[in-house]
This record gives C-alpha cells, sequence and structure tokens, in this order.
C-alpha cells in the first residue's frame, strides 16, 4: 500500500507542537494535474483533510502507551486511545473550514499541520455520516 | 510514503455497494502485536478508522469529476466534492458506533467497508475536533 502526495500545506507553522491551531490559516496547494477533481469542493463549508505527519520521527516501533498530549500527570494510555502522531501509519486526519478556493489551492482555517506536510486525501465532511450524535469521551481527553 | 495494515475488517459484506451500512455489524481484528495500543479505546463511545479500499480497481488515473454515488441524473462534480473510492489514494474515513473491544478484537456498527478490508488506523473520536457546526453541504448531497 503506497501513497502518493497530491499536495502540501503551506503555513506558517514550521515545528509541531501542542499549539491550538483553531485560528492557524493554511494554503492547500494541491498537484496542478487534480484542479478539476476540486471542482465543487467550495460548495461545502468544511473539508476533511488527511495528511502525511513527515515530521514524526519515524520509529520501527511505535510505543503501545502513551500520556496524553505528553502530559506526565496523566495516565498513560493506549496508543489508539489517543491522537498521537507517533503510530505505525503517520496518517493525521483534520476536520477545518474551507474558506476559498483558487484554482489548485484551498485556504482553509484549523488545519493542524506544519508547513511542508504532504496532503493525501480531500474529502468533503458530511455531516451525520463524519460526526456522531453524543458521543462520549473520557476526563482525559481535553475538547481541542 | 508506505502504509502497512494494522488490521483486517471482517464482517459479512463480501462486494462493496452503495448500500446502507448504519447497521452493518462488523469486528476489527487488529494484530495481536498491537492488543495493548488498543487500551482504554473502550471509553469512547465512537471511533475513526481508516482502511484501505482494496476492492476499487486501481486505475493509474481516477477519473477528475464523477457523478455522485454513481447517479447519472445527478450533476458530474469534482471527485474530491464525493467520497467515491476511486481517488488517488484509496483511504476510506468511517466514525463508527465502538460496541465492545475484546482483546484484539473490536465490534463496532456502521463500518462502510467490506469483508478483509485492511485497516490502516484507529482513532477516537472527539467532538469538536472532529465535528463542525453549522456545516453546509450542497443540494447534491444525501444525508446517510
Amino acid at each position: 500500500m503506497v501513497l502518493r502526495a497530491i499536495g502540501v500545506v503551506r503555513n506558517e507553522i514550521k515545528q509541531p507542537s501542542m499549539r491550538d491551531y483553531e485560528d492557524v490559516l493554511s494554503d492547500i496547494i494541491v498537484d496542478t494535474n487534480l484542479t478539476e477533481a476540486l471542482d465543487n469542493l467550495d460548495e461545502f463549508s468544511h473539508i476533511i483533510v488527511l495528511y502525511w505527519m513527515h515530521q514524526v520521527a519515524s520509529t520501527a516501533q511505535p510505543p503501545t502507551k502513551v500520556h496524553p498530549r505528553g502530559k506526565q500527570e496523566l495516565p498513560s494510555v493506549g496508543l489508539f486511545a489517543t491522537r498521537s502522531p507517533n503510530r505505525p501509519n503517520p496518517i493525521g486526519k483534520a476536520t477545518v473550514r474551507l474558506l476559498e478556493r483558487q484554482g489548485n489551492i484551498l485556504k482553509v482555517k484549523g488545519l493542524d499541520a506544519t508547513d511542508g506536510t504532504p496532503v493525501i486525501d480531500i474529502k468533503p465532511y458530511i455531516p451525520g455520516y463524519d460526526s456522531a450524535t453524543g458521543a462520549k469521551v473520557p476526563w482525559w481527553v481535553s475538547k481541542r
């Protein structure tokens, strides 16, 4: 299973950090041979971006237990119960606001990826399909 | 960018179709060396599953325009404005109800993947981060 980048993230975030990304503005520069595949996307207010977390140290064996958000004061939990980037397949998934499409460029708000991140898929956000009603999370999750 | 399967889907769906998957029950069999990484996941009611849509014909060049859900009566739109499985990187993303965890097995409801589908990531569903308030979709999208 081999991925190819369909585009790249451009923004002012040069290093990964636990900062709040809610107001971060990014451009997603999509390969020009895929420009037409972006048609109609701006009829959606939000999109889902899948990206390759290229700045994560590629360890042969990621830890199976981690402290959520790196906070040592929180209990160590299973890796898949967290959004830690250091996972077997370092794919990030973000739901972001689509502000504007200009040709092969998508202007988005709230993408928690760094400058230069390869983008591997873009999907429309569909309420009801992508959202869950009455979802329950444990106490150690902070709403971001 | 190379992916490795972390598990596999087992259910009664042998062929991809446009059917309603809302009530489909599936087991996700996770590699036993990752069992511990599933700890605490069942403190969440819903999870996000990323999977490799292995039954999609791998075409060198997917179409850039498609009819939503294959319906010829709907206008042809940009590929990335749809959830068509025939995309540059055939990665599916589903938000599903987590019914139970038994060791390395996750019992889930609503996964729109066929039997034998390789799973590439599992993430907890976090309202607010994974959901969007007041999201807008065009008229040709059917809520599933």
